[in-house]
């Protein structure tokens, strides 16, 4: 599967939509803005460009797309004018898979361009807004363009399910599973590894032609806490997809083959991970590496789990349907799902 | 009515989709694909940029989005080669409005840049293509960021229906037609004179901060060979228009005084009116200015009248969409016209 042709945020802006469900995904952008502002404005005293580049990697659709750049917007000014130096021109690079609703990104921009210039003199900032349609695991930009570099909740999709994973009969060495767990051999667990050293050492490679020398970088993604893999952070909710599509399998709706072959293309790495392949790829240095928990919340009326539900169906709808065809019943699907994390999270109280 | 959320050439690929409908804009295209290509090759033995910036303004969706890139790619690959220089990064500007459909854009890029490598050494060219979505009629881009301009079959979209066309109480003075025709009277032509005076000379103002001393322009639009508004070029279809909805008028499918009140936001200036606008507003020079006319072909077992309504209607059916609500049955609406232009191409005949 050509994940740079399939995958991406559920798109405009319906029930099922990512605009409509990730309100987690900003809950950790949110809880980290104070480490991105502080980021921004030591950028800005250090350099002081009168063209600040901006790029955020993996900007979806939806709230969440644009908000960041208002709060960057914000905290430059602020800066420049501590600094009595004139406002710079923004030029944002707004960066995503070519399959992500960039329309809808868009459409919101005339919206956003008056709402900045709202209660500013002169007409306000010079900004400039851009798609950037490609995968970041590969260049995206101009040399020497960007002076941050965001990316928040992308960074542990990987460029594709690990090609190791498979035998040499195409057939899945982890059958049953959809991403790590308790059941998988240890090549599983090395197969996912190595793609995302392989693939995390290209994103940083590619990144470092692109950022100006003292660039800056601020980067988002889910982790886990130790070094074993199956924990109650991510690989419990892919546990859970996997026994969801098994329902579906047991009603006949999709065929065992399809499920054993699906795999996640994602990897939750860990601090230690992080640290050693930056250090290992050598362009960057780690500044600070901080990692934090965070836990959704349901919305009136709507149980914990079908919160979750909900936002594992605005992220995997694409790829589930790529794999399975128009048999499955996703609305089923993701009710099982909701309902099993339900279950196990009344187990545990 | 807001032109900037409202118009846009028909998006997707389906049957009266403008990728399906915008031959006659290809055409016209190639036509003077040799002054485009004259230009670049121009530009690049005079400036040699290591990176070379280029815009499209009114990209829209469709193969002719990216064409025109890759004809330049081939030109500076030749030019560069005759120099002996490395070939220089590629940044290429896509702007439209923001209801465009870049998605469809943006989807066709994996291909793109699949064919753009295909028989080229060394990966082939560095080409970062992005979507600048907004009004010409403003400012875009960074300062000082293109070395070439290209704009065909967009600039003879106003910015707006001259406000100058309604009278204090809000009433159109042009009733019963679209555009000028020989029942408007004079104001009507200046308004929109005027209109297209204005912005015109706001587009040349806001290109010229953008672009690069040295850099060049092709800009291609609608015109009219002599003095007179009314002729068989551009105010004949728009004349078509007005009778056809006004059939639909006949027929209670539209209110009379919605189609009163319907005007087109479009105007077909002279060489000469040109030529005074790039003048009086004194960024520019016209290094050449050229008038070709251009006729479009039907496609198999489809009448010239047809051929014409789908072109019509993809660049109109936003706007009357819009303006005449969902109550117009628009195929009828484009039967009827489609007739019409095969009636008058008989009489003359």
């Amino acid at each position: 599967m050509d994940v740079e042709k399939v995958f991406h945020m559920t798109g405009g802006v319906g029930k099922t939509s990512y605009a409509q469900n990730s309100s987690l995904q900003k809950k950790a952008s949110d809880m980290v803005k104070h480490i991105t502002m502080e980021t921004i404005e030591e950028l800005y005293y250090s350099i002081a460009p009168k063209s600040l580049g901006i790029a955020d990697l993996g900007c979806s659709s939806g709230p969440n797309s644009l908000s960041l750049i208002k709060d960057i917007v914000e905290v430059v000014e602020e800066t420049s004018h501590k600094l009595f130096h004139p406002l710079p021109e923004f030029r944002v690079y707004l960066n995503d898979l070519p399959t992500n609703d960039f329309n809808s990104v868009f459409k919101s921009l005339p919206d956003f361009y008056r709402d900045l210039k709202k209660d500013r003199n002169e007409g306000g900032p010079a900004i400039f807004i851009a798609g950037y349609p490609g995968s970041f695991y590969g260049r995206l930009f101009p040399n020497n363009c960007l002076h941050f570099i965001y990316s928040s909740y992308s960074l542990h999709w990987l460029s594709k399910v690990p090609p190791a994973l498979y035998d040499e009969h195409g057939k899945s060495t982890n059958k049953g599973n959809v991403y790590i767990s308790e059941s998988s051999p240890p090549s599983v667990s090395q197969a996912y590894w190595n793609q995302f050293q392989e693939d995390f050492s290209l994103f940083l490679k590619s990144r470092s032609v692109e950022v100006v020398t003292g660039g800056r970088m601020v980067l988002i993604l889910l982790g886990r806490i130790g070094q074993d893999h199956v924990d109650r952070g991510n690989s419990f909710f892919w546990e859970i997809l996997s026994r969801s599509l098994a329902i579906s399998v047991s009603q006949g709706q999709i065929d065992r083959e399809k499920l054993d072959s699906y795999e996640v293309h994602f990897y939750a790495p860990s601090t230690n991970e992080i640290e050693d392949e930056v250090g290992r790829e050598g362009s960057f240095e780690v500044d600070r590496l901080e990692m934090f928990e965070i836990d959704r919340e349901a919305k009136d009326g709507e149980s914990y789990g079908t919160a979750v539900a909900m936002t594992v169906r605005a992220i995997q709808e694409s790829m589930i349907c790529n794999h399975f065809g128009d048999g499955i019943d996703l609305d089923t699907l993701f009710n099982n799902y909701g309902k099993m994390v339900d279950e196990e999270m009344a187990k545990q109280n």
